[in-house]
């Protein structure tokens, strides 16, 4: 063919794999994938795509490379990067009591999150992650630093009952989220604002039925937390005259498509069923939930009730890292000792928890969650450090030892060769050991640490 | 004070943060390691190391990094890197029965052994592991390959009742054992001789009973697979006039402290009672169990039994990496989830699984597996990739971000800044390929294979 044919774009992607999650269980050998305006153009033969298309830039990732969609990390908080390790071996509850919120109580504040948020998206876009649903205080920041940077994210308006250093009550949260979050991010292109009320345990009902009002208005999904711990289940039981968190929310009326529950760890098969005649969604975070010894969300058994289940981190505080393809690796483990089935929950359909069925989850199943053409180009290229090679997937998946050498998001390249581009991560860290220098000295002395000898 | 006054050595590394592992949950800030004649020299606060030593190489690893002993990796079949993914998804007896044994039957030999084993010598060095207890066919040339690479292992004599390509019955095992390995290495100041019975499902009473008797003739310890699934025991009991495998073993006298017994997932109080009686040894393959839902180890309850638990990655066939530190990780998260406590299996208790028990249940405490004045120098720098640091032992143990960046053993270093040394990883690679290419030849049609577009 001429070269005069070739039809101008701005990257080609060379790989010698590509897992496009739809169709499902599929491997391309030796495809291009086009970008072209920050969307997904074409992915096609690699041969064919030498004659068709002259790219602006090539990126030739065809050694021991895969190139799959975007991860989308359902569950965060970014800016809790900061009080990584700050607490362990001890259960949700003390976690949270004795030591999670009085830290914060004590240092939150917008540069606090500026810095905790920027580590987390340079810790996230390392591991392949290019959205994140985020619940958190001043999440304009939040939504700004990630957003300045390129990444993508749904941030929500956290609502709790009890005064933050953000705001005060159920009412000043959602004015504060509606009036510094939305109004200002409502139809920005990497940004999705979500209506994030806390817990059962942190919310009145009137917060509540006001947050899915105002959520159902202006079209925003709900996440929130939700049967995280037997305790959190029965200790509701009994301020409520014997309701499950579950039935009150039902109740209020908060339980249908817009519906995000991470954790759900302890549920009825009832509570499944109701989760799939709604079309509810859940997030699985099994890194926290083991750590804090809290359960373990029943992942199979949602699947096979035809509920779409996606996955996530939760915090660094409780992780300790925002690494989600390495909680890929853990979910299929945990989920297949905890159906007794090794065939559960084979690579390739954890894969979709961790994409497309996030995707579907915040209603963007249309832009993001897989490598189809027309969908936006966020992209993340692996370098499988393993041979050999049976099905990229297992490697993809069960092989702790990858890199994440390429990440784009909308098109725009944010991580190459392993390296983010125009940040300084040294910087980054710099701020964050600062960080962790003052807020070690308000860590109660009841904390289980270490000795050591200087 | 003036430098004539310093004594020579080999090596001196300056370090952020060393974690000895013996004491107990403890980490030195600001110290140096010495090493001197393979061995370690001194551990001291570096202010005063610079002023006492001075080392042919200075190794400054003092920004972000801990050093911890080399990693024991208590249970492995080295050589199955190359059937790393043969078979995902299906349980153990599927697994071993349909595409293991058929595929090992077809392809195993010297050479196969060869490149698998220098395939999981470099992975595993890369992992931080610097001693391995294998057990697999060919064994001798398991020991060469890994002994000539300046690693260490301790290589068990497999015996399983019926051939293979490298022997015949249990008798046969033993004489080629004996003769190629045993008598070859019983001196080898890197190989430690196992006897390595597979297990009771494949095993005779009189080849148990021989291998037993020729151990502790040569004072070699005993490795075998023992209770991994519940198939295994109730098969067992079927075939054995309801007798377990334990109750068989016990019988025979082989429950003593020269016994390491691979997975113990199905075991009642009883048994773990007898273990701590009789001084027999465990090690915890988490992945592998999870992997292949065949249960997990009571960790918790052998340990508070006062049990001496270890860490095993098991083969890269079931897992699908040799990295014990990715390992530790999934053991200290399933083991709160297991115990239903977050508090426990602490991380520096973890770090103790990974090391010092593993030592221990191979009689070789008293050499490593602890970063000790006169112990060998069996040593690993570890770059902590996140901040902030509140203690440097749960970024090591719960972050799955880390990176290994340089390995000693006995003194010598394998591992430079990333990089094996004196090894072209791309030629194993590119072997191991070429492998995978000819073993997939053979697979079975009913494996759950991924549909290739090409």
């Amino acid at each position: 063919m001429e070269n005069v044919t070739k039809e101008k774009v701005d990257d080609v992607l060379h790989a010698k794999w590509i897992i496009p999650v739809v169709p499902d269980n599929t491997v391309l050998e030796n495809h291009s994938l086009i970008i072209k305006n920050g969307k997904i153009h074409d992915i096609l033969p690699t041969e064919e795509a030498r004659h068709r298309y002259e790219g602006e830039r090539h990126h030739a990732i065809e050694n021991h490379h895969v190139l799959i969609p975007g991860l989308v990390n359902m569950h965060c908080h970014a800016a809790m990067t900061l009080l990584r390790g700050f607490a362990d071996d001890v259960s949700l509850e003390d976690w949270l009591s004795q030591y999670i919120w009085p830290a914060e109580g004590r240092w939150i504040g917008e540069e606090y999150i500026e810095d905790g948020t920027k580590l987390a998206v340079a810790e996230m876009l390392r591991c392949g992650v290019t959205c994140y649903n985020d619940m958190y205080f001043f999440p304009h920041v939040s939504a700004r630093v990630t957003s300045d940077y390129g990444m993508r994210s749904a941030i929500g308006i956290p609502v709790i009952a009890f005064p933050s250093n953000w705001a005060n009550d159920a009412d000043d949260y959602i004015e504060k989220g509606l009036r510094e979050l939305h109004d200002k991010y409502k139809d920005h292109p990497l940004v999705t604002v979500v209506m994030a009320p806390h817990s059962t345990y942190t919310m009145h009902d009137a917060g509540l039925l006001k947050a899915k009002k105002i959520a159902d208005e202006l079209g925003m999904r709900i996440h929130i937390h939700l049967h995280e711990t037997a305790r959190e289940v029965s200790d509701h039981q009994q301020n409520n005259e014997g309701m499950r968190p579950i039935e009150r929310l039902q109740k209020l009326g908060l339980i249908d498509d817009k519906l995000i529950a991470a954790h759900m760890c302890h549920v009825t098969d009832d509570e499944i069923k109701l989760w799939a005649e709604k079309g509810a969604h859940v997030v699985h975070c099994p890194e926290s939930n083991l750590k804090l010894a809290s359960g373990i969300c029943p992942v199979q058994k949602f699947s096979k009730a035809g509920v779409n289940v996606s996955l996530g981190t939760d915090g660094a505080a409780s992780n300790d890292d925002l690494d989600l393809l390495g909680e890929m690796r853990t979910a299929a483990l945990v989920d297949k000792l905890q159906a007794k089935d090794a065939t559960a929950m084979p690579g390739w359909q954890m894969l979709k928890l961790a994409t497309i069925n996030g995707a579907k989850a915040l209603g963007l199943e249309h832009k993001i969650g897989s490598l189809e053409k027309g969908k936006e180009a966020d992209v993340v290229a692996i370098k499988l450090r393993t041979e050999p090679v049976y099905n990229p997937i297992t490697n993809l998946v069960y092989v702790g030892t990858n890199s994440v050498t390429d990440v784009w998001v909308a098109g725009k390249q944010l991580v190459k060769d392993e390296k983010m581009i125009g940040m300084n991560e040294d910087v980054l860290l710099r701020k964050a050991q600062q960080w962790g220098e003052k807020i070690k000295t308000s860590r109660p002395p009841a904390n289980p640490a270490h000795e050591v000898s200087a």
